[in-house]
């Protein structure tokens, strides 16, 4: 019998905590193997502070809050085990492991917490450490390798692709010439903005256009583009990556340039789809606007994805699965074995082939003219998107788990 | 026998097109009285042009459809009948409704389409014609007069409850002091903004502090207020409305200076979420960002209030059944006769007293010191956004009614 330790790290999403959840429920299955449920707060970095929260016996119905709530609900951080695995912080870990009696340490996260998990276990293995270190994927981005897709994905290109389409009916209510510019998140991948696609209704629906960081952005080519677009339609949307960038990997947020400061004499930072907004403007001299889709993206929970939602707790679940049978230094990941109908399984992959790669979108899935994604790329995603949730509602608003 | 004409108007809503449900829905119950049902395209301005469509016979599903659709279906517009009934502009819009055999006319819109259906009806009484006009109230910034809320109020109200505490959720994941910025829309009347009140899930919890246009906004006390509340909270999140002002009445948006120019040497428009996250970055050097959560507001379908959804509905069959009574020049009103259990009525007022107003905040709702709103808000505002609507759903997003 040996205890379990959970944390969380990174940026985020609408199922991430139903990832915790999936643990703690699997957990609960196997008492003869586990005992106490301890969860770090704010990942390993609070961990190391000594923060930790016990969560053995949380009732069914907390374990069920966390699948529709949104933020870290153990809390997060931002921090990289160090390279060398000699470092004495490497010590201190293991010795609180053993205070705790830990035998099984499930880390949900991205690409950094995928090292954190690559670290940990190679760090085991030096020093003959039975503990067990699975990493459960969660990113809104899709930038993981060797797993169809993150939970997180799901949820996050529901609410792109439900407000792009929403947006773009807002906007078509007036006659005149105009263009909105939706600002999506993704600074080195374009998967969530690509799904911008999936709201279109007919052919030749809004976005007009959408650009990915996979693909150099040409101002002069976007201008002409939308000159041309005009010629058919009045209301147009354009979707851009937070992370477009010119063909010499200038980010078009850095275009905004010197003049660009505030009061306080600081150079603005604004998003690429404020330039665009001012350049359309200033170029072509009709109604224009920018709106950054934000935060919302990653934590609202009336767009969640039932399927995504789903996947997250089953990823939690597989890695407890995984742990108990001696797995250590792997990732839970996602095998699609049928597009439709849908139909995946759980797989294992090493944790250190992973880390510290990033998974693009494929030029084959984007158009030649680097201004739409193809068909495969809908074929991909579609599923994901899938499913609304029932929610538990409290005073009108989602009945979310929460720490004071 | 007469046909019907009915035109929306303004900033669309969530439930804008479910009005205009009503208004089919209930015409359709009086054959012999109402023959055809026509819209106008893009409201008064379109049908001066000559831009109708004709809504007869529309099917159950798809009358169904607007309820859950944003965005004007009809196009809207931002047009202004002159002030001078003798303008030949009435003439021609009056011999337009002969040509149509027109004896209903319902304008769905705010302030300014009172104004039209005011002026519409005063002509008509000038030259003796029978033809009835209707407004019917929508606007997201609830601030008509006479009315205990407007339809579009609550939906919106849902939305930015809904993403301040999933944001709050978000931003407290992380140990560092940190300040989030929510920049909620109302230029005038702070109802908006003062629905993030409606996300606190105990006493203490965020919004730390909200701020609306009707009390003076003053930059040292916001930031003393930061400051202080950084003694029991680390993460904090402040709401103000977009249109905060100080006490001579400069919009704080303003306060971003002629400095802030970008590469065509064009001022920097930003709001003042912007402006106040620079602010507190200058003056506090903590982790600082803001969030617009713009037009998302006034379009999200997933977040729509079921209760909103049906008022709305209910305030275009109510002028539809107040039109064939007889009345004209009138815009239908909400009558709460209780606040819990929530009840309801419809009434009548004349849209003379309405066009041009505006309904504030009343300032015994907002805290002494203007950084909150009071228990009695929330009691007016809960009602207003519960129950979530069943939305039928198509490849993973809500199946929208919409014209190509």
């Amino acid at each position: 019998m040996k205890n379990l330790l959970v944390g969380q790290s990174g940026g985020p999403t609408a199922v991430i905590n139903a990832s915790l959840g999936g643990v703690i429920s699997a957990a609960s299955l196997h008492p003869q193997e586990i005992g106490r449920i301890y969860g770090m707060r704010n990942g390993i970095e609070g961990f190391l502070k000594g923060n930790i929260i016990d969560l053995t016996g949380m009732s069914g119905k907390d374990v069920n809050r966390l699948e529709y709530t949104p933020g870290a609900y153990l809390g997060s951080c931002r921090y990289r085990l160090p390279a060398d695995l000699q470092d004495p912080v490497y010590s201190q870990l293991f010795e609180k492991f053993q205070e705790l009696d830990i035998g099984y340490v499930f880390y949900i996260g991205g690409n950094d917490s995928m090292d954190t998990v690559s670290r940990l276990s190679r760090h085991a293995a030096t020093i003959g450490s039975d503990i067990r270190f699975i990493g459960i994927p969660k990113t809104i981005d899709n930038d993981l390798i060797l797993t169809d897709h993150t939970p997180g994905f799901g949820s996050a290109a529901k609410y792109v692709a439900a407000s792009v389409c929403e947006i773009g009916l807002d906007a078509s209510g007036y006659e005149a010439k105009s263009v909105t510019i939706i600002e999506i998140m993704g600074r080195h991948a374009g998967w969530l903005t690509a799904a911008a696609a999936l709201s279109r209704k007919f052919e030749g629906d809004n976005p007009i256009l959408i650009y990915l960081p996979e693909v150099a952005f040409d101002q002069e080519d976007f201008i002409r583009r939308i000159e041309k677009a005009f010629e058919t339609k009045n209301s147009l949307i354009v979707c851009v990556s937070e992370g477009i960038h010119d063909a010499e990997g200038k980010f078009i947020c850095e275009y905004t340039g010197s003049a660009g400061t505030d009061t306080f004499g600081h150079k603005m930072l604004t998003g690429c789809g404020k330039y665009l907004e001012n350049l359309v403007r200033e170029r072509l001299g009709i109604k224009v606007r920018s709106v950054e889709l934000n935060l919302c993206q990653r934590c609202s929970i009336f767009s969640q994805s039932l399927t995504d939602a789903r996947e997250a707790a089953l990823a939690g679940s597989s890695a407890v699965e995984a742990a108990l049978k001696g797995e250590s230094g792997k990732m839970v990941s996602f095998v699609r074995t049928s597009d439709e109908p849908y139909e995946l399984t759980c797989s294992l992959e090493d944790v250190n082939s992973i880390c510290n790669q990033e998974k693009k979108v494929p030029l084959e899935w984007i158009t030649k003219d680097g201004t739409d994604v193809s068909e495969e790329f809908l074929t991909y995603a579609r599923p994901l998107i899938q499913g609304n949730p029932a929610i538990p509602m409290k005073n009108g608003l989602p009945d979310y788990a929460y720490r004071r």
